[in-house]
């Protein structure tokens, strides 16, 4: 009974993650409701997302040129390089304000049950990238899950023959946590990684 | 340090209801991971619903022509009109499968304190539906709230001395509930509205 423009625009919404049917009509509804130039700008926004973001050609995180402003930006540190997982985790190094190094992003982890090997990253593109002399140190930023302390593990294997330093991101418990709710294996990593003061 | 258009991007999506700057940026990159060919479509889906979509000439509800699928239904009763607040409302009275008379789509209720009185909504226009002797019932589904509540004795007061049988839906307990758990208001409202059995 609904007209068929909102029933596309919904099931559009619809495969977003996160978005199920009843959130999708929400949106559907409120972008009906806004001035009709939202959309334009929103239809607009997607088209052009598609048409110039790209992957940067050295690290592989997002740009619209040929390499990213991490790659470009001359006042980072080109000897110390971070390798995350994803996107959103560059985003999140990023947001700490704490590195000023380079990034290289896999665009996965190792997952043999996920049908993920070492050609299905940008393993190949990272060793192409380290020139010797030129990369000291490289900081494995995967996440503290299974998949990805076996992706920091086979890195470790394949850089450290090659003179580099290998380090990876502490774990511990969270700063403004509390032990009593920590679960087990963060507790006990923290202990056994513990520090000197 | 992001590409511009993807800044563009997260900003108009972050502008949509119940999604913040961080489901934006998850949203924005899962749509740069999908084939463009999704992008595209749900660019054309928002341009299409600005373009087509409108309100229905005579309930208010939604169409895609001058009158809406729920106005043009011949299998549906003239004699019994069911007002709504909003579009999701008629959306959840529809789904119950329950209803099959016609829909009058207020488009708001009643709140003085946010400068809504009765021009700002489609009373007028649901006045001039009511011809005498076509409209026999007018089940007020407003939400069974304080302005929902209002809203619902202005509309009994305007309809009554039309002749009009005015009917209001059910409040109580809901289907599947604990009265351990129902609140004071609803569990009150249960036991006074009580049916024989």
């Amino acid at each position: 009974m609904t007209p068929e423009p909102l029933n596309r625009l919904i099931a559009q919404l619809a495969r977003l993650p996160g978005i199920g049917e009843k959130t999708a009509q929400r949106l559907a509804f409120y972008i009906l409701r806004a001035p009709p130039q939202y959309a334009r700008d929103l239809s607009q926004a997607l088209q052009e997302v598609v048409e110039k973001v790209r992957l940067c050609a050295r690290c592989f995180s997002l740009t619209d040129q040929e390499l990213c402003g991490f790659c470009l930006d001359a006042r980072r540190d080109d000897r110390i390089l971070c390798v995350v997982e994803g996107l959103a985790d560059l985003m999140a190094v990023e947001r700490t304000r704490e590195f000023k190094g380079r990034y290289h992003v896999l665009h996965g982890v190792l997952s043999p049950l996920e049908g993920v090997g070492p050609d299905q990253l940008r393993i190949k593109e990272l060793l192409a990238r380290l020139e010797p002399g030129r990369v000291e140190e490289v900081i494995v930023a995967t996440n503290p899950d299974v998949e990805g302390e076996a992706t920091a593990l086979y890195l470790t294997r394949l850089l450290k023959p090659m003179g580099l330093k290998v380090t990876r991101i502490a774990q511990g418990v969270p700063m403004g946590g509390d032990l009593e709710y920590a679960d087990q294996a963060t507790l006990a990593r923290a202990l056994s990684a513990r520090r000197e003061l």
